[in-house]
């Protein structure tokens, strides 16, 4: 039995990930799973906030957010109704901590780095693609501000590769990397944030319907680290390629 | 070895929770673990939010916020800031789901119930005291509803019960239901929200410092269903008890 | 002729103030006139605004809030609405000068503190409860700063005591502290702040029906004064338990 | 011993009264006391609030706002803020209470109107100033509504006049109408709002050093009540002459 | 053909400038344009925001906004909003940029000067009132400045006069200086800045209806520098009296 | 001399139209004058906002933002600072005039299009790629409109095309569409908005340095006229090819 768009339960999507997409940012990749598109940009300023100066140590942070057409019907902006959603704020949030597992501060010294993940379309796993990419972004931003002398030299703020899949029980059926009409009909769906070597960052999952067992947590599990295994193949071979 | 104020690894702090503290209130606990003391209120009114009406359904949301001195250092307001941070979203979010995964909406009819857990002092775990006591203001609520006629004879909006519990590997020992100073040094933190029957109803987990492996992950599972299935029977408890 | 809860025109409802409600605070203080609870906590801090930096003077002020559901129905929370309501802001202030008629700015040197009353059960005069209380707080505050040495030894930033109660006229007659249902049918409405030796710090008469004239406004201050000085010994017997 | 601008201390400021100061208001005054400069409109619109419809009631409410060079510092847009102040708040609610003092809720009929009392230029007093000018503003909105048949024929919808001033103890001496210079040295300093029959619809005290005691209350309130008679018969003057 | 309020087209309406019309600003003027009214105060304050600061150069910004019934029908205050709306910030931006054209930066040195246009009656024209009165105020401003010895003694920092006007095809024929009525039914409105010797500083032409063609647009300009020529003349004869 | 690029004065930049670049917006652009790209998409719903509903008419509007790091350094986002930007406003509204202007409100019906304009990279003339682009989405939209029968048939809401350019004086030299470079230092910058047949719909110029005279002004128009005539057949030929 297929899925909705021909793929065995534990296919990802095709995933592409773009990089140099923009001429102004340190790091630049346009990702997209299937048809969800992400624009994610890594901005290196020197010094740090308020309350990080004089640490020695660096910030990462991230800001999620979606086109009001990036999805079926138009959403207002959240700039126009002057407030930022909670969805929002929790991706950000998320996008954040993912990146800041693979970061060591001290390496990093006093540079924050800003991943800007922008939704350009919308098909489910918009927040997986958002982390999978700005991982990348964040590579090549700490590559330029190496090569600015900005960070010490033979430092690396970078700890390990981090991608992120979701999962989800369709029909009983655990399954990889949910597109839209997946996501909508999960009766489980679960966020899996893995470092490079297959550890957990953040696992998150949630009973959209019916509460779930731990058979099929585990096997939500399983099923999220080999897609993690292969977003990581994908990542490395992104930046195997001299930058455009 | 013990713990910081004496509990062995998996024990919960003293639970209590008390009933019917708002004479306002359709339903209203203070509940508390250990240091930590949330304000449940459950308010019930009849109607339910536009997107949702004609339906025949009804809707329960919740709201999550901290006294300013609830913590150690005095936080400012979110009604002075103007806006919502990031990390009260996430938490109402997370009690809202919570508590609508054992809710039967048909049964509910077109009536809505809000949950307002607001923190009057924080040690650690507001968000899993949050759901642990909003659940039994809810089932206050509820019996007020059936009381008052607003649910159909025989209807039973509430399809189970539901806590939540923290869990986390503290200098690498798995550790339940965790304090503030034993969060903050927490390597790996996780929420795990069950229902009554020892399902799973959200499962987030976090690497604040070096990312965890199966191994880890399974031990701190298994720790939480425990804490949940102790919860679970105190607020049966609690509830056995006539209504203040 | 008695009134709905039974006291005579010129009584009191039962008050209590419990000292160290919080762990937090530097003061806390649960406070009750009747069923109406305030928390009052009052945070030290070194350092004082910006505009009074360098004036070797000190500053306290104050924040009034409800919770939701302290009311009989529930109110949205002026964090989700991203704007403090009028009301909120003219009692923040009124409790904020009432509590500064009583300090030495110089005495209190260069420290900031902050009263946070939170109304947890509402049932008429929740201002002048919060005056009443908050004074406790900031007493006891006063005296965690002195133990700590951040006020100079024998400076005694606190000149006075404060208190306040309402008085109103009710079917023709005065009647001291109103309840809720008192203070909505009543012609007059008058809160009054007083001093420990019983002057006054603030009076705020409003004629909510008809206008009242100079005899009428007699009888309610010198129902008042009585109140104030009643609410003053309950201040003193409470401060002089020690301190939990 | 003579004020800083020549006035005995029970001698009111120049105050004149300037009918129909705007084409499009349907009441519009532009009020002096002495320096102080307040525009009055009164908006009438037919219909009342959601609260208050099919009571066949009015609604009365005012708003108060300083331009920002009003004062002798320029003063930050509120609307630049984004938030309006707690002053602003305060002063906008005691107008409209003091307004709706003196309205007959159903001789209005289900009509609303709103004062605009906006501040041009500043020099203490500027709440009273704009409760005087308020008054006679609304009064000519009042006659506006019955000549266009808005209010039933016969229907009176004003019970009676408004008026308000200041009073104060500055150096121990009770002053009537203060101007800024007063203002901020003032002791003690009093907002009276009465009827044009002399009785009281406001009555605000605030001790700004000292704590004030029952005489010096006495003789302020006593100084008050000549102020608003002359000020009734400015309102009076002024409304008899043909509108402009 | 003449006008509805009697003009030929290429007619102003009677201009009205009133100096020192606030006694606490550095510059302050009362504009008419018939029954246009702007007050536009200047505040002169040392130092320059913090992106210019340590320059040597001053800066001059405007704030444009109308007082809720200086319309035919009352607009909802921007502060009660929260925020500003387009209209508002466009025209704010305009008359700041119209301004700063005729400044000399280092002339003026590290002084800031804000214009704030308050539009207290509105019949079209609004803009260019509030430019060409902004222009006095700002020459005042300048002028008192100089004599407080803020500006270096020689330094100009006025290098020419400014002023607008708006011109129109109303049922095919241009007219200057449009009321609200031909504002309202104009097939093409456009704004129009000159110096004092002719020259533009911005040309705004919008088509409300139908586009324009290359000799309306000419026609338009001709017509706007004919006004701006008129508008400089009474400007100078505003400046020309000793200041109040 | 030719230009920073190597343009003659009077060249566009490459400029390209991507139609159907979203798979969920009725019409959908990304249009890149150069390095500036843009993405816009045109989203149709049944109905009118309220204060059109029941006219029969139409309405056609625009919203223009920048991602944070379109741009050299990195811009705050709008929804995080909570409040939309004066320059945001202005180039929002300045879009949706232009659309307007080749709307036919009628044959439109009662049906809303929104087209958002999200600069992806800015390099100059952001404004003026959006209303080209946007024009575009639009007539794709309402093709789609058209076969969705939400028109009438045989009802043709489009009135003609419509296309913007800037041009700017830069060293004395008048150049057509400005990069970023060119726009910091133009003297004069102008953004012209033209409809296909080569009339004007918006001409906005701006004195950034010294102030212009008509010889200058005029020559700017003819290059904006010519530009305006190129973009028109790059809207054709794009608009010729079968939708993606």
């Amino acid at each position: 039995m297929s899925r909705i768009d021909g793929r065995t339960p534990e296919q990802l999507r095709p995933v592409t990930i773009e990089r140099g997409w923009s001429k102004h940012a340190e790091g630049s990749v346009l990702v997209s799973f299937g048809d969800t598109r992400v624009l994610c940009t890594a901005s290196v300023t020197e010094g740090v906030p308020r309350w990080r100066k004089g640490s020695g140590e660096g910030w990462v942070t991230a800001e999620y957010a979606m086109l009001p057409r990036s999805t079926n019907t138009r959403g207002d902006r959240e700039s126009v109704k002057g407030r930022i959603g909670g969805r929002t704020h929790e991706i950000s949030r998320l996008i954040g901590r993912s990146l800041r597992a693979v970061i060591d501060y001290k390496a990093l010294g006093e540079n924050t780095i800003v991943l800007d993940c922008d939704v350009l379309q919308a098909d489910g796993g918009t927040r997986t693609a958002a982390i999978t990419g700005a991982y990348v972004a964040l590579a090549d931003a700490v590559e330029w501000a190496q090569q600015k002398k900005l960070i010490k030299a033979k430092a690396q703020p970078l700890t390990g590769a981090v991608s992120a899949v979701s999962v989800g029980i369709v029909d009983g059926v655990p399954l990889l990397d949910l597109c839209y009409e997946e996501d909508v009909r999960a009766e489980t769906d679960m966020n899996v944030v893995c470092t490079g070597d297959g550890r957990f960052v953040e696992v998150q999952g949630t009973a959209e319907g019916v509460p779930f067992d731990r058979t099929e947590l585990n096997a939500l599990l399983d099923l999220a680290v080999t897609g993690a295994a292969q977003l990581d193949g994908i990542q490395r071979a992104a930046l195997a390629v001299e930058r455009g």
